[in-house]
């Protein structure tokens, strides 16, 4: 790794995730090289960037990876197009490169099991928008090296995103898992009649939405024991979280088909409305980010131990 | 309700939740008188507020509401505790005044039960602490009338807080109980050995708990489903979520015990360490909310339809 060269980020796939992946690495400083089939792609990287040289594109995916200290995959979830692509990418990105997948359900070990040689490829799962969003989940499968997750990490933090490593591979990895566990209950408390779809939102965002904005889960209930600690708390706790049953989502197509509908009233559809929505989540999304770094003793990033 | 008139609050109860409340309703230049049986509450009070008029302490819980606007009570999370408190409230406090509880499981018509006159009497179940968290889960009782819920709603919006009104009565209410499915997993994941405390913390506080901050749940997923809207999400989602089997914490107590530990060694224990993180805290969610403000295009607030 030459530190007076920029590095090179090759984008594959150039949909939502990935063209977010390139503005973020663009930001840093990077090269970026984005690879795609779509007929269009020429003039989606340089309505998005304009002409430079440091966000060029290409359809043809070898050119794209040959000179990447990073390979972000960001194409279809089906894992022969995955193994596909790998493939590609194996025989022509550099030796040392870090071969990442955006996927958020297809493992490392999934794709490797259809390949030779895998010591490289890893998860590296953004949330959306990578560019804004801090995590990414790094999961090494069961052939990945340790030195790959160790640049994966270095590399993800250059960028001044936040990897977290993750060493068993679990449907839904950690962070969608937590959100669909507390999401069933939300789908159930509404498709119950307990409250509707803008009163849940307004139940999240005022209350543990702001709390886990920040401080985290475990802080927080270290907190809510007051000094006497969480060894307090847990006495109680243990025995209310044993008491309820959650509920999980109806499995009647009517009651789903509802609350689609009022999820689409509450939020309106359309190209416009979604831009117009984004817009104002991102909007958002900064102002938070940049008030924690502000507010915060210490940098807001975490760099997991295992790393 | 003469609206010259400053409003007046009567805190039952002065522990953190209640001294919380005290300091929100003294900033919005609200009358607070506080009661409390504890023998050093003069002393609590006057350090907090100094000598003034706007803020007044009293061991009479009768001479405490009998001028209250709202009684907010505070007191320990047991019925009887809960039904005697009413009883000598009912007795002294005006005929139009809303008598609320903080309790986040103690429901209106579980303190009704016990009493011959309850109709004023419901549930203003706030997160900690209530002076910076916006929402207040408002649930009236099986006998709690409907004029006493379109007051409390608008009080706690005086207030500037987040009122939603909850229809049923279900263990943990909404919020809590969403928490506790999250946190179930949360636990389940750790004890696993998935990812450890912190690791779990920074994962929560960099993804979801960041997006939900600024925009709900649902919105969110509104978005994820990109313009071709939620019921391209929910194709997907419903499926995703149903494969994934959810785990729950260990009942065994060596287990319990190792995850205390855990939470205390990250987290650290003791008077001092406890203020600092709630420093913290406060801090870093003042900003979040001021944030949050400065960038919406809309007040934060939102108040339910029901109300």
């Amino acid at each position: 790794m030459n530190t007076q060269q920029p590095r090179t980020i090759a984008i594959v796939g150039a949909g939502v995730i990935g063209m977010s992946w390139a503005r973020l690495a663009h930001r840093h400083g990077w090269q970026v090289v984005i690879t795609d089939p779509r007929p269009d792609l020429g003039e989606l990287v340089e309505s998005e960037f304009g002409v430079g040289q440091r966000v060029s594109w290409t359809a043809e995916l070898a050119d794209a990876v040959h000179e990447a200290d990073l390979v972000q995959e960001n194409g279809p979830e089906r894992l022969p197009v995955k193994q596909q692509i790998f493939t590609e990418i194996l025989r022509a990105a550099p030796a040392d490169a870090v071969l990442a997948t955006s996927s958020s359900s297809i493992t490392a070990s999934l794709i490797a099991a259809g390949l030779g040689r895998a010591e490289r490829i890893i998860v590296g799962h953004p949330f959306n928008p990578p560019e804004l969003m801090p995590l990414v989940e790094v999961l090494p499968g069961n052939k990945t090296d340790e030195s790959t997750v160790t640049r994966a990490v270095a590399l993800y933090t250059e960028l001044d995103r936040v990897p977290v490593v993750i060493r068993k591979e679990m449907p839904g990895f950690v962070a969608n898992r937590l959100q669909m566990a507390l999401t069933a209950e939300a789908i159930y408390l509404v498709e119950s009649g307990v409250v509707d779809v803008k009163e849940l939102d307004a139940i999240v965002q005022n209350s543990f939405g702001l709390r886990w904005s920040t401080i985290g889960l475990f802080e927080a209930m270290a907190l809510g024991g007051g000094a006497s600690g969480v060894r307090h708390l847990f006495a109680g706790l243990g025995t209310e979280v044993g008491k309820i049953e959650f509920g999980r989502p109806s499995t009647d197509p009517a009651v789903r088909g509802k609350l689609i509908e009022d999820i689409e009233s509450a939020y309106g559809t359309g190209e416009q409305n979604f831009q117009r929505l984004v817009t104002k989540r991102d909007r958002k999304t900064t102002a938070v980010l940049e008030a924690l770094t502000k507010a915060d003793d210490q940098p807001a990033v975490y760099t997991s131990p295992n790393a």
